[in-house]
């Protein structure tokens, strides 16, 4: 085992609760009354199906910023905010550029890094995942993005594309995430897998990846959790 | 500007001390008299050459690792170094993947990664470029190599996909090379410059890149001098 690749969004970074705080900060300047967490959470719903109409060929292809972008126009509307300028909305998109990581991946992710190639593979664009790590103090070998590919995560080809570039096979590669789909996906090209449990990634309710499939290599509370186990 | 990319064999990296190095110390392990100067501009001057083929598809893709496996094997035999096993001509490969900074490269990369992004823009492999990262103790924020386009500098594919992963317009973006060909092919798609003197690169003979193109927005001593002209 060589290198690790890491899911970003809900695994590396606390997406949901990154956008309440945003958009809470920026309702009281709007003075907008929203509910942040439907937002937030209408937002990432929005996600994985406009994914699968660029992999199924619906959509050319548009990186995660133009996504979130389509979607967010779509929500403006839905939660009833209007008259917004142009740099507002740019502002709130690139909330996805400024996520705050969870509290053990920068103790984690040194640990790990020390012994390990380490990555994120994520359908975040390469600009977006530059910026997060940045943002979240965080030191990336290289940054591997579905976007070089121009498939989005479960697709093969991300995977498969990442080993590449890293010179390895995929069995030398292990995946962390936090979601079963992209786990099943990674093993299913021969990389190793391990499942970190965020069983608030969706909030108080979340009723998905509150498990990991029984077939992956390691399962850790926490990236400290995955170095103690990985690192002997 | 928001981003600086950097060219690496030269610019970054002592190719040549690394190769004359590594070179001596496996001669004298393996009992061979080589004259390792010579031995590394010979695979450095197939380089250029090799790139040339593939950008004019008389080569199928090829990564650098393998373009310097090919001129490996030539020079092995021009040198008259027989006899060496698989392992050993992997290892003298990899040397490129273990090449040294110039002493100022740390400082003046922790300097100007405050105020930019800062990436290598390399016609070295992403796994590579990482190793060397690595070996070197340097921290990019990402790392983008003309294999994401399959073209070789100059050609102007791997600059315009740099700009284009980070989400930047080409005037936003610096292209920081010891070498004129690089600065003149970045410029001509919108980037800016600045020339590094590197004028040991190639030796005390060294008769290219000693002074950098009239037309280049900045030439600098070394990496801390650059930092010094562009922070304010």
């Amino acid at each position: 085992m060589k290198a690790l690749t890491f899911d970003v969004f809900g695994t590396i970074t606390d997406w949901r609760g990154t956008l309440m705080r945003e958009g809470k900060d920026f309702g009281i300047r709007k003075k907008l009354t929203v509910d942040w967490a439907r937002f937030a959470d209408a937002w990432r719903a929005g996600y994985a199906p406009s994914m699968r109409r660029v992999n199924e060929r619906e959509l050319p292809w548009k990186n995660i910023d133009a996504l979130h972008r389509i979607i967010l126009e779509d929500l403006l509307q839905r939660f009833g905010i209007i008259g917004l300028e142009e740099r507002d909305k740019e502002y709130l998109n690139r909330i996805w550029h400024r996520l705050d990581p969870w509290p053990d991946v920068s103790s984690g992710l040194q640990r790990l890094r020390r012994h390990f190639l380490v990555a994120p593979l994520s359908n975040g664009n390469v600009g977006l995942l530059v910026d997060l790590a940045r943002h979240a103090g965080i030191h990336w070998d290289c940054v591997l993005s579905s976007e070089l590919v121009k498939r989005y995560k479960p697709d093969p080809a991300p995977y498969l594309y990442a080993a590449e570039l890293l010179g390895l096979h995929p069995e030398q590669v292990m995946m962390v995430a936090a979601h079963n789909t992209d786990l099943d996906a990674a093993r299913s090209v021969g990389f190793r897998t391990a499942f970190i449990y965020r069983t608030y990634e969706y909030g108080p309710g979340q009723s998905s990846d509150l498990a990991p499939n029984p077939s992956v290599d390691f399962a850790a509370s926490d990236l400290n959790d995955l170095a103690d186990r990985l690192i002997r």
